[in-house]
Formats: structure tokens, sequence, C-alpha cells
């Protein structure tokens, strides 16, 4: 038996008892292991073909079928979130995996481009190559689709990048069950071990660790703003800094104009109250903020009002978030008068509703509250909506809820969420992020830390890849993709146009 | 006339006296009015149509050619380089901008992209979107092609970023006659002034209050490790970080193995001098470091020599440059006894010699000495060639001259050397860096602060947009790259292929 010091126990969310399985945390010895392994791997698993990366992907999904129960169980156990969300995050998880091995298979991403050599001047091809050994953290709110198998894992390994995941210490147990899938995978596969490892702490230390050690070249997290400036700024204070992707939430506001609020206010509210109750608040993509004009939000807000109250309480991922939640509420009740809150069920959904006047003048109001909560800002006219749209900070996503007629008169205000937001939309509620090639899960700081690349869809392989330019190399020293004959059959660009002609 | 606190002068580098005209240098006002415009331009600039966007860029290429003799005339005054390398940096902008104008023409770099959309699930579509105002810092080395209308300036402008660029002191005359160039073809545009805006100042706090500017969205940087790595700190030390390219020049290791060195050393002894000494020894791509085996390099080492010294002393951009390179080369004379030093002049091109065991003991020897030196470092065997490879820092270029034979033989070492470069080559010298879409100029930190981006050819651009998704967006509410009918007729990703078709 381990000595009680070198473990740590999750919680049952529901019933918060710790669960009776002690996880083993990580010592100074094993990470410094596991940091050796991953550089020890970086050169051979960056030399791994697409299809064997592909293999690997499709073994992990295999591990996650045949674990499927096990690690679903230990999931509504340690996150109390219902079964059916386990379900569908598991779904998500799997259909991700899926997109990354399309994205192997069409070898597109490797962006391998040529320019047809003319005698005299010098022939230089350029590919993306993986940039190295990428530590992961685990997320709170989502322990598989942004965990130890989440997109940040797959798309690195993908990349050919060795991975270290720290798992969250609220779901520690399901991530192990996940990371003993993905060792096997690799067993199987019959690449290094170092291309994965799996490290457990209740501790900051061990993430801070990993964040700074040199042989660690990128680093991919989603959570709060505090943890995840914290990592940025570790990183970037390195002799070396490293590209840092942190998906750090935001308050998603939408912006209702008068028309859609008197012709479907009703029906808004009930979609943009399950909205904010998702997953009882704890999405990134929760809408936090509301912004109407106030004339013609008198039967938005009694409908959202009913709405919210119908969703009741639910079970917090973590008595510290549900405590965090509740602390929020109570500091505005005592802080902010000039913030009407209506909340039918104490530590439930919640509703705040402030004059803009008020906003403009403490933008801070608009910070978000973790959990089931979203601030109504009044407005006097549309025009003032701009005004708060001006002075929003980067978000992941906004919503622009306006009839034709309004688009049309009020294109500025769409122009200034623009400049704020990964993601704009028009229909809908931002809750739900697909995985798609075209989806957009990140944003201008502070939603996340590089606006130019996304956490969600397959396109989030771009943050751990690097071009490098081969100039005059002959052929047999050229990578495949590279090469004239184009043994991958990838689709290319040869000056400028893709196709998977060999040059 | 100008209070003499308010001008400073630059030097003729030839004769090291002060030119005639003062530069006025941006007083905080100015500074804080090109702020508010450039922010004020944020989103009409954003909204310019890509043939707005050719038309400022053929605008730009014409004032040049019109302003050719008195901006080449200064162009050398300044920088004491002569007039063909003046010419050839002059056709070089020019060029550049050409690759950038085709890029916009061809309207792929917006990356737009469709997945088409299905019953039931939301219509998600995403294009590159411009970061904001640019800050531009011009290159004391490259008072055209890497400055004021430079790749930097050319490629944000094209991306549709508003740009402040802060002229190099060394060149600001020259800098101030090609933002007049700008500035004009802004004017004749219609396009409002806060496009771009040029400032001037002797001093480093000009620069840190641009970077430090909330109204500032991006930075690029081409200079010294100390210049670009205090930019990029005060750029993440902000409140809300930003992404700053800075490329801050490597050694460009030159791996020469037996085979080449003994049947090709004496010709390859000339060319590697030529790029050593190639703008007095003043590109980032100057190889600054050869590494050979000892028992195969003698008559590449006597050629070296001599070639060395018959290229004789050039004239530095600046004093301060001259003065920088002699006292780098003072110090090592001075405290690395290990290192013998050939130099036939004083001042100028210089060898050192110093075997490899005591470049391991101190890799510190590795670092750049700017100016036309290089440092042969000996080995034993070319497996020790592996050990230098290994502790090598980021590079901008690789350059591995090796037969069939030999690089079969010896691929871990290219392996190696990949994992440290933004470009290998195989033939040739790293300078002459090719504007082309392939090109690679960056590199793993040091060489540059984010590896993911290029500096040269035109995939530059990408360093100054993000991606934005709009989610069941109405047609007429769609940036006209992504509406349905493909109203700009550039090639689109629809469901992951590239394809001018309407929807």
């Amino acid at each position: 038996m381990a000595d009680k010091n070198d473990v740590f126990y999750t919680l049952n969310a529901t019933t918060q008892c710790p669960l009776s399985i002690p996880i083993k945390k990580t010592n100074t010895d094993e990470l410094a292991q596991a940091l050796s392994a991953a550089e020890e791997a970086t050169l051979a698993f960056a030399a791994t073909t697409l299809q064997q990366r592909i293999r690997l992907l499709t073994e992990i999904q295999k591990g996650l079928e045949a674990h499927q129960q096990a690690i679903l169980k230990t999931y509504c156990e340690e996150s109390g979130l219902p079964e059916g969300r386990a379900q569908g995050e598991f779904q998500r998880t799997h259909g991700q995996i899926e997109h990354f091995k399309a994205r192997l298979k069409e070898g597109r991403f490797l962006e391998a481009s040529i320019v047809s050599p003319i005698a005299a001047t010098a022939d230089i091809r350029k590919m993306l190559v993986p940039l190295g050994p990428v530590v992961v953290f685990g997320a709170s709110n989502f322990p598989l689709a942004f965990s130890t198998a989440g997109g940040d894992t797959i798309s690195a390994l993908a990349a050919g990048c060795p991975v270290l995941v720290k798992a969250h210490p609220y779901h520690a147990h399901t991530s192990t069950l996940v990371a003993a899938v993905i060792e096997k995978a690799i067993a199987r596969c019959g690449f290094p071990k170092g291309v994965f490892s799996h490290l457990c702490s209740d501790q900051l230390e061990l993430g801070q660790q990993l964040v700074c050690d040199p042989r660690v070249k990128a680093v991919g997290f989603t959570g709060s703003f505090r943890g995840g400036k914290a990592l940025y700024d570790l990183a970037q204070q390195r002799p070396q800094p490293i590209p840092v992707f942190a998906e750090m939430g935001s308050v998603n506001p939408v912006f209702i104009l008068p028309d859609v609020l008197q012709s479907e206010g009703a029906a808004l509210a009930a979609s943009i109250a399950g909205s904010v109750c998702l997953g009882n608040g704890q999405f990134c993509t929760n809408p936090g903020l509301i912004a109407v004009t106030k004339g013609e939000s008198v039967e938005f807000i009694s409908a959202l009002k009913t709405a919210l109250s119908e969703h009741g309480k639910g079970v917090m991922v973590h008595p510290n978030i549900q405590k965090g939640y509740e602390n929020q509420l109570e500091n505005l009740k005592k802080h902010h008068p000039e913030v009407v809150l209506y909340q039918s069920e104490a530590g439930g959904p919640a509703l705040g509703i402030v004059p803009a006047e008020e906003v403009w003048k403490n933008p801070n109001l608009m910070e978000e509250v973790f959990g089931p909560f979203t601030l109504l800002i009044t407005h006097d006219s549309v025009l003032a909506l701009h005004q708060t749209a001006q002075i929003l900070e980067g978000q992941l996503t906004a919503t622009l809820r306006a009839s034709t007629k309004e688009l049309q008169e009020h294109q500025q205000l769409q122009h200034i969420l623009q400049q704020k937001v990964g993601r704009l939309l028009f229909e809908g509620v931002p809750t739900g992020v697909s995985v798609t090639q075209t989806m957009m899960h990140g944003g201008p700081f502070p939603a996340s830390s590089d606006s130019r690349f996304t956490a969600v869809g397959s396109d989030a392989i771009y943050r751990w890849l690097r071009p490098l330019a081969f100039q005059d190399a002959p052929q047999e020293a050229l990578p495949p993709a590279l090469q004239n004959h184009n043994p991958l059959g990838i689709q290319r660009k040869i000056d400028g146009q893709w196709t998977t002609s060999a040059l």
C-alpha cells in the first residue's frame, strides 16, 4: 500500500464522498523519466507514417469501446454528470478521433508544397513537421472530450508529437482508465512508450514543472483564465518560450435586437436558458451575457426567469466549483446592488439584470461567473448595444439575433462583434460546438491565448506543427510527402495548385 | 527649425559623418494620434476588397519606382552598402510586393471553407480575418526588403491590417522616403490615413510604447536576439499578450561530411567564404559555424583562409555594428585561447578554429558573432558531428553537405538537424533567401519567436490572420468569400475540396 502522502482521492461528485481507489501521485523520478522518454521518442514518432498514426488512433478507439462501461461508470461518479451526457461525450471523443484519422488519410494537412525547380534557381520544398513533446492538461468540465484522449491529445498524436497528459485531479480515475487504453494502443503499434505519458497530482507544481521543462515544446490547456494565464506566463518566461494554446472560456454574449425580441422572445428565452444550464453551466460556451433593448424585453425576461427556474439545481463536477459559483453570486449581491439577482433555488441557476450604463462604468461586471448564470444587460436603444459590444473582451463566441432588416441596418454592430470573437452565430445557441473542419473554438485574448488557432475541429492539428523547408535535397533525403513521385498519394500544392500528381 | 532635442541625424555609413537633413522624432502626441488612427482604420481597412488591396500594393510599387533614384542614393549613404546591393534589394522589395499581389488575386490565403449544410446541423463557415494594427520594426541590415515597405509591412497590409512602422534609426531617412510613398499610395486609394503610420526615434522607448499599447495586435521584427527577445517579453507581459514574430538571426551551421570535404573542399571554401562575407556578414543567414571532420579538412581550411582574406574589410551599416563585431572578436581572443583566430586585416573577415570538445564543454562558443566571421569546429569523426548537431540551438537554416552514400549512412544527423531548423539545405549556401511560397524563414527559438510562421515568402501573410467562423449566417450577412455563389471567384475549401464552384 502506498504511503498516504503519495496518493490522493477523487470525489463522487454527487455524494461528495471520496472514491475508494487511491490515485498515485507522479513523483520526481517518474516525471523525469516521462520527460526523457518523450524526448527520446520524438524523432522516431515524427518519422512514423500517416498509416501508422491512423492505426494508433484506431487502436485507441477500439480500446475506448472495449472499456466503455468502466470508463462511463467512473466518469459519472467523478463528474456528477448524467449518463446521457457521458454517452454523448464518449461518442464525441470517438468521433473526434475519426476526424483526425480522416485528416491523416487525406494527408493535405502536411501542406506539402513544391515550386517546380527551374534551372539556375534553388529547389525549395516545404511541409509541416511536428513541434515535439506536447503537454496536455485535462479539463475539469469535459473528462473525455477535452481531457486524456480528447482533442488536444489526439490532434497532437496525429501531428506526430509525443504527449504528456496531466490528469485533471477531479477525474483522475477516469483519466487513468483512458490513459491505460492509450498506453496499450501504443504498445500494440510498437511505438516507443514515451509517445504517451500520464501524470497525476492534486497539486499545481506538477503542471508547472511540465510547462517549464526544456524538453516540452508546446502546451494545450482548457480551463479557467487564472489557470491558463498562469501556465501561459510560465511558458513565456522560459529561457526558450514555447507556444501555449490555452482556451480560457468566455461569457459568449448574445445580442438580441428588437424585432427578434418581440417576435421570438419567449421561444428564445427557453433555448437560451437551456444553453445557460447545459452541463449545469460548466461549458466554455454557455451564454453568460445577454444584451437587449429595454423596451422590447419584458416578455423575454419573464420567460427567461421561468425557464431558468425550471432547470433547477444540478450537480457540479466538484464541490469547489459549486462553492466558487455560490461565492461569485454572493459577491455580486454584496458589492453590486446595481445588479438585480433572480434565483429560485440557492446554488441553482441565476439571472442578473443590470442597466448598460452600469456596465459601461464598470466593465468588470461582464466577467464570467462559472456556472448556470447569465447577466442580462438592458439598453435604451440599439445604438447603445454597439457601445456594450465595443467594450467586450475577446470571446469564443458571440450570438447576434436580428431580423434581416436589422442586420442590414446594424452592420456596424456585426463588424464590432466580429473583431471580438472566434465564432459568430446568427441562429441557435453557442453551446454544442460541432466537431467540423470549419469550427473555430478559440478567439482573441482572453478567450484563448492564441487566436490564430482552434482547439476544436480537425484544424486543431495545426497548433502542433511548424513548416520545414528542404532546399536542393536529393530525392532520397526528402520525406515521402515531398518526393517527386508522391509515394503517399496525397494532395500537395505544386506551383500553388493542389494536386495528387507526381512532379 | 526644430528644437535640437526633437530631431536626430543618421550617418553616412562610409564617411561616418551625419547626413544634413534632420529626422524629426515622433513625440507623444503624434504617437497617440497614430495609434488612434490605426485603431479607427481597422474596421474599414479589414472591409476593403482584395482588389482594393491589390491596387494599394500597385500604387506602392509605382511610387517606389518613381522615387527609386532618391531612395537608392539615401540607401547607399545611410547603409554603406554598394549600389549593386541597393538595386538588388530594391528589386527584391518590388518582387515581394508582386508575390503578395498574386496571393490577393488568387484569394486562397483567406482559407474560406464551408461544410455543406445538412438539415438539422448548423451551417458553419470559416475564413481568415485580419488581427488588427501591426507594429513593424525596420531592420538595420535590410533598409528596404525588411523595413518600411518590406515583407512585414506588405504582408500585413495584404492581410488587411493597419501598419505602424518604427523606422530603424540607422536609416531613418531612407525609411522616411519610403513611408512617403506608402502614405501617398494610401491617399490615392482613398483609404483612411491610419492604415499606415511612420514613426521615428533614436531611442528605444518609442518601440516599447508601441508594443505595449493595447490597440496594437501583433508585432513584426527582424534583428538581434537581444532586441527581439526584449520586445517579445514586453508583448507577453501586456495584460493582453499579442503575437510577436521576431526573426532574431542564427549561426546557420554548415555540416560538411568527409566525401564532400575531399572532393569539393576548395570550391566549397570559396562559396562559403562568399556567403560569410555577403553584405559584409550582416545577413541573418550568413553561415557562422562550420562543422567538419579534422582528417579531411586541411585543404578546405587553407582555401577558406585565403578566400576570406581576399574579401577584405567592408563597410558596416553603422559604426556601432563594426564596433560590436570587433569587440566580439577581441573577447574571443582574450577569453578563449582554445579558439585559434585568423584575420588578415583588423576589422575584416575572420575565421576561428576550435576542436569540437571545447564547444561541447562550452556551447556558448557557438553564439552568433554578427559580421563576416565563421567558427570552424573540427571533429574526430562523423559521429562526433552528431553530438555538435544535438547541442545546437534553434536555427533559421542548416546546410548538410554530404555524398549520397553519406546521406544514407548518416540519416540520424539529418534528422537531428531537421529538429533544429526552419530550412535545411543540401547544396549551395544559406544566404540568398528566395521569395517563394515554399520558403521558410524562421525556425525554432531563438532563431525566431514562433517557429509556426515564416517571415519571407507569401506565406508570411498568415502571421497577421486568424480564423473567424460564421454559424447559420444569412447570405447577406456573410463576407463575400463565404457567400454561396462565390462572388469573388476564389478557390474555397468546400467539404474539404478546393474549388471555385458555387455552393
